[in-house]
């Protein structure tokens, strides 16, 4: 019988995992580290993918998510954080030339958005809108039931809007995104610089390794330091979330990603400043505010939910 | 014969033309003065479209273009600043009880983005983002080939997106958006504020009436402060955009509005602005940036747009 391979090229960890069409339960799943400085990983990600085919089964597409930026229409991985060799990488043209399989990309968060949408916490919404806070900060949207990817795939950035023009500058290069406040990096960033205050008290300055994680245990315990930082990525998330309510007046905003899971310390002052900024009740009215529900499958679901809306067959 | 009716609701007239279907020639049209303060209003509304209907033609659906805030899916104008007297008026039901046809309503900025799209400068661009810049800053957004319109109507408020956190006021109440910095009303309000330096010179102290028409041609004869303006108003409008092309990512963008008029007093600066914040030269390279082609018939072919998109005689 037929079946669908899913690959999700994450950060630590490259998983492959095998569908039969409509169905979400994986027949199996195989994984391998990614390692961003290795020159095989083409030829491994090639061993992964057969591997995790099932024997006497027929592979009949690939679906694949991929850290940005990326163009999917033309199948290249313009450059990722994850693998340092690959740049302009045509994957699509590349497995598909060895398998002989129709081969689909996305953007992760994109995915992410799609198989939310299709599987997790968004099924029933056609208008949502996903973001994932983690290192980075990343978008993706459902609009009237489908995938806004853009003329070239490059779409739903929404890290990348700016929030406070000439602000702080974002892992982009660019200054005042959101990404530059909200991010796990952010958070980090901006208790490194007041810790640069001599006279800033903070449990933090004793600790060796300050991250979004560290940071949050700091700020349960009470550190004033620690909370501030959250108080500021919840408060610039309350503003970028109203423009992008306004942008797209969704029924549902899931929220994935690390960072995402801080609680009330990141919500408490999110919820202050999104009532703040909102242009109207109604968008807040029928409103659905949840966290994704697929977790650490997000990427491998939404590869999925990509070849399920590509393929045709059954 | 069947006919459609557009209905454009303008600050100055309230406008509508019959239209054979398929066809953008209208058959006749005819206006009447937009009194804010009259409460007979909609009878007078009922008169016009009746005037407009050519004799020996039978009316099969109207289509209305309106200023925000309304909701499209309940065709209620939650109010509007034209008509005093109305507040949640339920436009839509009261046109069908009296013409017993399918009466679509939809907001102006997004109908003139529909009308572009249809019969105007966007005409083939599938991923297209509109911008109208005058008194206020509307939008309207066509992704993948359809009208992004949010679960209850109200997407695309391009011009209520923050830019600046804590900025100055908005029209809307709100701080920082793109209205507060690039709209006519936000530019003669900066150089009202400019002017309570005594000691700033400009050849608009002695103006009497400072609008951002009287503005530009004072910038036009090298009036620093009305330059600086200009300058202030296209900086911010490259920030929003670039904020719009990592949203969208279309193929074309185009404005439209009185202010959209003042050339490069505008757009230097704006494309100066745009190149500094684009996140990737992709954005860019594909992106056709151009004036509308309606004009002042832009709410009306929306509207008509938008009864051709939702009718299905022929």
């Amino acid at each position: 019988m037929s079946i669908y391979i899913a690959v999700d090229l994450g950060g630590t960890h490259i998983r492959a995992a095998s569908f039969r069409p409509k169905e979400t339960e994986a027949l199996s799943h195989q994984k391998i580290k990614t390692r961003s400085k290795d020159e095989t990983i083409f030829e491994r990600i090639l061993g992964l993918i057969e591997d995790t085919i099932p024997e006497n089964e027929t592979l009949s597409a690939i679906g694949i998510a991929a850290p940005g930026p990326l163009n999917p229409r033309t199948g290249i991985i313009l450059n990722t954080p994850n693998i340092e060799a690959w740049d302009n990488f045509p994957i699509v043209e590349k497995l598909n030339a060895h398998f002989n399989v129709p081969v689909y990309l996305g953007n992760d968060a994109n995915l992410a958005a799609l198989g939310e949408w299709k599987y997790g916490a968004g099924r029933g919404h056609d208008h949502l809108v996903y973001l994932t806070i983690s290192t980075g900060v990343g978008g993706g949207v459902i609009s009237d039931g489908r995938l806004l990817e853009g003329v070239n795939g490059l779409g739903a950035e929404l890290g990348h809007v700016t929030v406070l023009a000439d602000g702080p500058e974002c892992g982009c290069g660019h200054r005042g995104h959101l990404e530059a406040f909200s991010s796990g990096t952010a958070i980090a960033k901006y208790v490194e610089e007041e810790l640069k205050d001599k006279l800033r008290v903070s449990s933090l300055r004793l600790s060796s390794k300050r991250t979004a994680k560290t940071i949050a245990a700091a700020a349960k315990s009470g550190d004033e330091l620690a909370i501030s930082a959250f108080d500021r990525a919840g408060k610039y998330l309350g503003i970028g979330v109203a423009s992008f309510l306004h942008i797209f007046n969704p029924s549902i905003l899931i929220f994935g990603g690390g960072v995402s899971m801080s609680g009330d310390l990141l919500f408490d002052p999110f919820y202050a400043s999104l009532k703040e900024e909102i242009f109207g009740p109604t968008y807040l009215e029928n409103l659905k505010i949840t966290t994704a529900a697929l977790g650490d499958d997000a990427g491998l679901l939404g590869a999925l939910a990509l070849v399920e809306m590509k393929s045709k067959i059954s």
